[in-house]
């Protein structure tokens, strides 16, 4: 069984969806797909007269400030449109899709903070409204109900707060890393609008092809920021029993079979090998 | 087994939802939920600046002209904000809820009219985009499997036609009906913003009590429009083995253990009598 997570950039287009789908289709696998809706989101929140408010939290990590007004966009970018059009081009392509956000079943909750304090425009506030939380259990129970009826769970953020009955803001990446190591799968497979890691971001020919997760202090090295944090979920996954973490290309038509034959940047404990 | 179906009207609030969720909670029997969202479709599409464009069809139905920005409008209100909000309300409250749509698991499918002849404006048009369509087939598969292993499903439209892989706008009401009937379900509860089924719609205190499924044309005679279609609605149920129709009140507290007790109209083949 592999989780397939699906990147929401803007490069992740209806034909990408097409793309997953019909590979998806062909292949003969038990899979978990995770999606994003992030240039969905950001568009709508556009569209509705809400820009992104940025703040920085006290150990100076930047992120998108989530009041209930934003929470509802997130909802409706997230579960609505991305989630419910990514199942019907599944379900055209004969792949019997079921969407589900971490909210249904309680299958990812955590707990939001009621009181944050942040840096917003240099100032520091005292922000009560955020729907930023952090995922604290995935409950695999309605995951495994769904596989072993033959079904293909789609799943997207955000979580829920069960104790306060509010949705909260969860990163898919590490929605993907849990559902992974709950379900013990074979491969977690990132998919995004690049070819796998990078070494230079703006370079596409600067693929890393392989991260040996006994060793990552030396991939580790050259990574920073967002890309940092994906080697560290990637090494997290191996260690806790995932077969292999693959970053591959999202764009390209059959994702998910070349990435099963190695295309991308492969972590995993052993040599770099296909992961199929 | 019960079909509870909450409308979408404005009168159905956050409260609204919370009293279902509370009351769910105390009630020891099966539920399916199906809900609506018109009133916040309306809200998000005029503030995206999509007026709703009525049509009237050959046989002189007036409906919403459903083109592909306003289908994925309507996948955001229903699929995304109403069905969430709705779902994590439950969990609070200790009701094991999932949130699906139509396009999930096939469970509602249909057929999108891919040319539809309608006058708007006066003027005769062709009109090629709309995603207005008939529910032909509800697959209760994914139902029975959540409500065996103990979940409440909330489901919601639209639903999908599989062969062009695209969402259709099929009505919510028809939808709980067509789950009523292959679930063979005790009763079919409709709550909405009034008490009932009312003789004179602007008028609360003329509700009609009972409707004799058996004689329907009595009461057919005084009903006009959308009460029409609900009283045609409600005797189409009961002759397809349904117990019991209730229209009841879903501003109340307690709505469901409420009409439970035979508060608002009632329509059933024998005598008016509580449902529970």
């Amino acid at each position: 069984m592999y989780i397939v997570k699906i990147g929401g950039g803007a490069g992740i287009t209806e034909q990408a969806f097409a793309n997953f789908a019909s590979d998806l289709a062909a292949i003969d696998e038990q899979f978990v797909l995770v999606h994003g809706a992030n240039a969905e989101f950001s568009a709508l929140s556009t569209a509705l007269g809400q820009p992104p408010r940025m703040i920085t939290s006290e150990k100076g990590r930047v992120s998108r400030y989530t009041d209930c007004a934003t929470m509802e966009t997130m909802l409706m970018a997230y579960c609505g449109k991305v989630n419910k059009l990514l199942v019907a081009r599944l379900q055209h392509a004969g792949v019997n899709a079921v969407g589900l956000s971490g909210i249904d079943g309680k299958l990812a909750t955590g707990k939001r903070k009621p009181v944050i304090r942040a840096i917003e425009d240099g100032k520091a506030k005292v922000l009560r409204d955020d729907h930023a939380g952090t995922l604290k259990h995935v409950d695999t129970t309605l995951i495994a109900l769904l596989l072993g009826a033959g079904y293909v769970p789609v799943l997207t953020p955000p979580a829920l707060d069960i104790e306060e009955g509010t949705p909260i803001n969860v990163d898919g990446d590490r929605l993907a890393l849990e559902l992974a190591i709950g379900l013990s799968a074979k491969g977690l497979l990132f998919f995004s609008d690049t070819p796998g890691l990078l070494r230079d971001r703006d370079d596409e020919s600067t693929l890393i092809e392989h991260i040996d997760a006994s060793e990552p202090r030396s991939a580790l090295g050259a990574a920073q920021g967002r890309m940092k944090v994906k080697v560290e979920t990637a090494v997290k996954a191996i260690e806790r029993g995932v077969g292999q973490v693959v970053f591959a290309d999202g764009r390209l038509p059959q994702p998910i079979s070349r990435a099963l034959a190695g295309n991308g940047t492969i972590i995993s404990a052993a040599q770099a090998a296909p992961v199929g």
